[in-house]
């Protein structure tokens, strides 16, 4: 490592960008090779703005959902029972316009009712999914056809909303996102790369089987006992990887269907959030952790200005765990192309044989 | 349901509001029938003003709280031994103006310690009802006077500080809301309706017994034993149903005084945050999830414009059980009046007899 | 309590500040007594200003953490082996202005790999310091030098990002806190004190052991099994006061490296969060309870306009015990200069003999 990156500082010297070179500075970061020291380019993304008044489109967009139990494999290894939709969890990715009519055909190839509902999306209320409240439920081998309208642009999510096994079948995988573009694309923010990341919660037994309901009320520990976590239905280290290029600026949908608040945190980079639930923020505000809560989404926003391999991870790191191994879970690598798929390992020289005294060192204490 | 609103849809057709209609656009929505794809209408809600300068109104408000020991039924058929306030859980709500000089005897009529913590207010120390740091404990059978000015406008709460107790004593039910109105009403909201909504959990024992504290620290799980949720000290179904117009302009005061955290998710709509801790956001935000922590308290308001029936219910889901069973705890039911008291029912079309392969319909995936 | 007050009244009559006096106006409060009542100056507080470019100071800042087993004592009697940097937990305090060359050599005197991450700060990807991903671990007896340019001002932190270990490693105390000062001034608050606060929890076993990991994943309660909680390695009451004056304005720099939620509410006194993850809140708002999730950081700032002895604790009141004992954990004592030691001790009349009917008295219910 160390010897490379002298190699790299020769050049950047031959080229004249450098005056005084070092490990630190060596990076070639283009014209202002300290710009990826701030957030302030982030501070000049424009607020996403919003549609005022939504018009049909006229155009119809279809879907089919084929709901049915089947089994999950979060990781390598360990396979659960689940609710599949379509075959896979998360179900598809739904996605329309504002105004468009979507049409979404629910088929209960389940043992027991379900219903689904639109979170975040302002439909009429007999399309809202709630069994018991809003409609009947879709009892098995019975198909409901869900009708309305897109509303307002944004990332949103469907799930069971069942009467009494809502929780069940979400733990089971019963979910998907669902993303609304705006009409008219003019002063929204021209991303480069758009990344979707559904979080999602297991309660894994160890036969195998998909555990009735994580938590055990009734003299339980309320949800607490998820032991596998999912982005996009995979745990890592068998979730994707990212790859970004340099300069990219790197669109982020989060989605949090499970009951536990995950606090996502960036690595090398801040981010800038950009809309909660859908809806922008009037002033966006850059952190490099955003605590995602059961039920909100985020659109976040990040410049690729730091090259490397770099985690996006849940801070609550138990939630990097796959069953009792760690690491696991919700870490999602971020990975600039032409980055080294190994980690660069620099020399360390052996410690003293005599270790200092526990005294520290250095000023500002 | 499909033929009422055909029938609907041809009484718009004649009054020339629509050339297409079908079930989903065929929503009687004023001028613009298309109004509630949008929360377009929030953002032109302007941020609460701050009264910069409290001045004592010369007024005496007096209020007395007589604590002692009882039950209470969170949802029917299940008792917990309780404190209550005046009889009920919660407290009765203190509601005064700011400046207001406010004078409350608490009466302890328990067993126990206790003392009152006015939770958000700027009062004087020795008024801050903090047992052990602000003032000696209130005995059995003491009275306490507390007083003081009221300070600025928002949501507040009251809860017990005991030194050694205050975890049992709340989850016992020694809590209260408390509303500060502005000495100047210019520039606040104008509701058409205003709710409010204190969120509180409770760990109740099989035998009907109060668990004294939900956790068992020292080796246990951190107060996630709690099994049963209120909203003004009733859990769903037993919460009762708020009834809006058309129209109206809603705003709800939400006070958590749970140790757990409750993402409160509205069905339908967004909802814009006034406030949190009583202090008004300078650029009020728009979404449809409020992530609602120990301690802290919001003012949201939404627009009715999108009648039915309609869940605003926590998203940790099992916050919305009552022991082992779901539905229960954290859902409240916002209900337009003239919206049908039963479930529409849509028709099911049978499932074919051969359900289709696990391959999705649909596009944008 | 009474006979002060009204020996102070009686002075304030006679300097004319008052026509009418009682325990509740008769405070010392500079030009507005009632200034107190509002949090109005606060919102005068100008947003941080963000260093658009950061350029090398030259100047290098050098710092050895030498990182062992131990022990340590979150409250007096309690002792939990743990891994301490420098000998304490938290380890030192790093502190450097944007710019400055950072040195960091960490010596790993473990009996295990670990390596160390620079949580929130833009360095470059090799220094990110996670083991596995971005270098290599630090071997026990190894030495590993971190170099790198400080970025952007605020509130950081740094921790164990051990591959395999880094929920145990963070759980026994390999942790510290982390400033960058800009590198001007100008347009910064000015705060007459600033505090530092970092929160962390500790699961310790009865025998005085550090238990493997809280949480018992795989079957187990995520975390949730924290039975102590510390600022800055101390649990209330051995958690150093903090001694305030009237007048001053007090930051104080949150960081939370436990891997749970602390609503932090303070009473008596609003205050403004000015910076979350070191980045500037554009529009700083105000409140009474920062809701501190796992990796996040907040700057906040209060006024201290209303004298006394006044909390500032996690409202999650199960991390306000020491153990199965109340009140502990995460309360932080602010203490006014001149504020007496002990608790003001109102007179409590004894109740009547027969106490009135649960029938509360009052209005606005």
């Amino acid at each position: 490592m160390t010897l490379s990156l002298t190699r790299l500082s020769q050049t950047l010297l031959l080229a004249g960008l450098l005056l005084q070179v070092s490990p630190v500075e060596a990076q070639p970061k283009g014209a202002d090779p300290y710009a990826y020291l701030t957030a302030s380019a982030l501070a000049k993304i424009a607020p996403l703005p919003e549609t005022a008044a939504i018009r049909p489109t006229g155009r119809t967009r279809e879907f089919t959902l084929d709901v049915r139990p089947g089994s999950w494999e979060p990781v390598k290894g360990v396979k659960a029972s689940a609710i599949t939709i379509n075959g896979t969890v998360p179900g598809p990715l739904i996605r329309v316009a504002e105004g468009d009519r979507v049409v979404v055909t629910v088929k209960n190839n389940l043992e027991e009712s379900t219903s689904i509902h639109w979170h975040g999306l302002h439909v009429p209320n007999a399309m809202d999914g709630v069994d018991g409240l809003t409609q009947e439920a879709i009892k098995p081998a019975q198909t409901f056809r869900y009708e309305f309208l897109a509303s307002h642009a944004g990332t949103f999510m469907y799930h069971s909303h069942s009467h009494a096994r809502a929780i069940e079948q979400i733990d089971a995988g019963l979910y998907g996102m669902l993303v609304i573009d705006p009409q008219n694309s003019r002063g929204h923010l021209k991303s480069d790369r758009e990344l979707l990341m559904m979080l999602s919660a297991w309660n894994i037994t160890e036969d195998g089987g998909h555990a009735g309901m994580a938590g055990g009320h009734g003299g339980g520990a309320g949800g607490m006992q998820y032991n596998y976590f999912t982005i996009n239905g995979r745990a890592y280290p068998d979730a994707a990887e990212w790859a970004v290029k340099q300069g990219d600026v790197v669109r982020i949908r989060i989605a949090n269907v499970s009951n536990l608040v995950h606090p996502m945190h960036l690595h090398g980079h801040d981010f800038v959030v950009l809309a909660k639930d859908g809806e922008p923020l009037k002033t966006p505000q850059t952190m490099n952790t955003v605590n995602v809560a059961p039920g909100e989404t985020y659109d976040i926003a990040f410049i690729a200005n730091n090259p490397g391999a770099w985690m996006f991870h849940c801070h609550e790191l138990h939630h990097t765990m796959n069953g009792s191994t760690q690491p696991g879970g919700l870490i999602q690598v971020i990975r600039y192309e032409g980055s080294a798929a190994v980690p660069a390992a620099p020399k360390a020289a052996p410690a003293p044989a005599k270790p200092s005294s526990g005294a520290g060192h250095g000023s500002g204490h």
